[in-house]
């Protein structure tokens, strides 16, 4: 299983991803899912991917393949986000199409979804989700992030937070957060956490973590959002019963004073 | 869909459902899916059910109907809590059984499954999780909550706070937001919410609650939590990059001063 989440906020993109994959749950690998690509001046990058892990490698290694032939349409040929977008799409469409070929009546499940962002000089910044199918959806205000993998147990604190005037750096925390509670609820999603925080126009990957278990910063992360969820607990409004049995418990204490 | 949960702590029981269910997304109804037993003294139970409406009043019917025929084995009979489990778990899967065979070649999903708690005077209170197979499990000190239906996204928030020394309004609490995180984030679970708090050894429906979508305690909860998450999330620790343009925006202010 994966679990990928990009956020698009005014001041940038947040790309967090995890790197568990599994054949089974005895057969259980470490690969990222993040691919940076940032070589090009004036462009930037980044592919998060899920599914079956040899059709997500073909794909990439298409992507990589396309940038070394200039005949080729490739990353660095696309002129807008939205042919980045349509570019993946028409790979992993071609890459899953092939696998599916070559696996037969074997009955594997081939296929890949990705999620891409990035930012073309002059232009706007964009992340878009790209489905199994080939179809892509980008963000809303409303909604200034992208899952794919296992996003429910991730969803509701991103839902909570994210707005698209959130900080770049609040937007990453809670990236971390949302993949924290994750790793935690399902075995298959694991780290080490990738996480890349770009800000627009910079047009390079600025602040790149890779997390492992026990890293500082995660641990740290962790036992922060541990200690404020449950002092946020304390502060929820009491139930009409309580209120009652804290007030008769103040009348006999007040009875006792008099 | 459905989404239900069952809290055990050291001083008492949580039962927590939600009252949408639906075929199709066009086709949504109300119907609660808490079913209180405690007319008969020193006894008290509650049933959770999740699945296929028809299967589940169906369920709900055959032990009503037991309740009344003295020759039957019912819930008022049973002597312990593993007896109402199992009890209920046979009626369970024979209304399944029924509805597959008068459902036919339908290819219908008839399951169902439960969460069934309570206590019988001088015995241990206790929740069981009743599989759609009829097999069913308790809780453990490190999972002291069960869940059926829609359960992913309300999890994270169980697995932060819940553990067997919880207060018993706090756990009411925490089932609330798992509730509400659910809600919003998956359009076939919806309110009126019912939650019960049940105070061991009470053998009464102590405090019970159905809160509809514009209930002021609802609203209150949803409006407290929201803003401690925002606040907590102010608490949380910075990245390297943050600190280091903190401390040189601290120089140049010091430049400023000098």
């Amino acid at each position: 299983m994966t679990y990928c989440v990009a956020v698009s906020t005014e001041e940038g993109l947040i790309f967090c991803s995890d790197s568990r994959t599994n054949a089974g749950p005895d057969l259980l690998s470490t690969y990222g899912k993040m691919h940076i690509f940032d070589t090009a001046e004036g462009r930037m990058f980044v592919i998060l991917s899920a599914g079956n892990l040899a059709t997500t490698q073909a794909v990439i290694s298409q992507i990589e393949i396309d940038l070394e032939d200039a005949e080729n349409e490739c990353l660095y040929s696309c002129e807008k986000m939205g042919d980045v977008a349509r570019y993946v799409a028409r790979v992993s469409r071609e890459q899953q199409e092939q696998a599916e070929e070559s696996t037969g009546d074997a009955d594997i499940d081939t296929s890949a979804s990705f999620i891409v962002g990035g930012q073309i000089g002059g232009g706007e910044p964009a992340i878009f989700r790209i489905y199994t199918a080939g179809n892509f959806i980008s963000v809303s205000d409303e909604t200034p992030y992208l899952q794919i993998g296992e996003s429910k147990y991730g969803k509701p604190i991103l839902d909570r937070i994210l707005t698209p005037s959130t900080s770049l750096e609040d937007a990453a925390r809670c990236a971390l957060v949302s993949m924290d509670s994750t790793i935690k609820a399902n075995a298959t999603v694991g780290p080490p956490i990738e996480i890349l925080v770009y800000k627009n126009d910079s047009l390079s990957a600025d602040h790149y973590m890779k997390l492992g278990e026990e890293d500082p910063y995660l641990l740290d992360i962790r036992r922060a959002w541990t200690e404020s969820i449950q002092s946020a607990f304390s502060k929820l409004p009491l139930f009409d019963w309580e209120k009652r049995s804290a007030r008769s418990l103040h009348a006999v204490t007040d009875d006792n004073n008099s």
